[in-house]
């Protein structure tokens, strides 16, 4: 079912469609590691965009980390996004939109009892034509805010 | 591609599928309405549940809510929820399971700068055969918590 989109999402436009690629995240307590990823961002009508990711082992496939949520135009240029992540987070963040590009900061982080503790993460994504590329910094287990996840996707529809 | 299904969330299985039905919602600042839904539970080979749900006009077919996240095993009959609200809020909850039914109850719920708040949030899911039948308690806008949505699905997959 084809809907119109919502006039506050025509800034947003260029974020819409299912988009794949790879990607790779750091941390100091960690190794390096590689992961193919698909996200999704969508639209029903309402004036907030449905996103969906998730992420795999490039060597055997096996899922590794999914998240959720909405993003919310807020006006002026304003974007929220709240999320859940598959890990046991759940987050509210607040940003803006500048051209073809959303930098987002947590404003909120809450977490399961079971969940690793996230202080802070802060996000940029950025659109060229059919790539979309994104980083994500992150500030946990006692270290300060430092880059995470960077990743490529190209557009798949 | 078919994934084995994590020992961790066979207490799980009867709620994986895809459920459509319809629910009414009540609460005491607003007109009773009632509602179409869809609910998908799904996994990825994690020990952790994919969900997403998205609501609509009766009259209109128009989209009303949406939610996604994520339910997880915690051990020993416990289970925790992560879950993005269309509407600018994100719940961490937590609860149990017994047999076919989950209660859970909010532990944080935090909310975007444009968010109505809400204050808790209480919901049991239970599956009898080929239905699954809901309740969702809320306390918001300054009312004790209490009845706010249920809702009955079938079973489509």
């Amino acid at each position: 079912m084809a809907v119109e989109l919502h006039p506050a999402l025509e800034p947003f436009a260029f974020l819409l469609g299912r988009w794949v690629g790879e990607g790779q995240g750091r941390y100091p307590t960690i190794d390096g590691f590689t992961y193919g990823e698909e996200a999704r961002y969508q639209h029903s009508g309402k004036p907030v965009i449905e996103y969906a990711q998730r992420t795999w082992s490039l060597d055997s496939g096996a899922a590794l980390h999914g998240e959720s949520g909405f993003l919310r135009p807020a006006g002026s240029g304003l974007v929220e996004l709240v999320l859940a992540h598959g890990f046991g987070i759940a987050e509210v963040s607040e940003g803006s939109i500048r051209g073809q590009r959303l930098e987002l900061h947590s404003r909120s982080l809450v977490s399961t009892p079971t969940a690793k503790a996230v202080e802070r993460l802060a996000r940029a994504i950025e659109v060229h034509g059919s790539e979309l590329e994104y980083r994500i910094d992150m500030a946990a287990v006692g270290q300060p805010l430092q880059r995470h996840l960077e990743a490529r996707l190209r557009r798949q529809s």
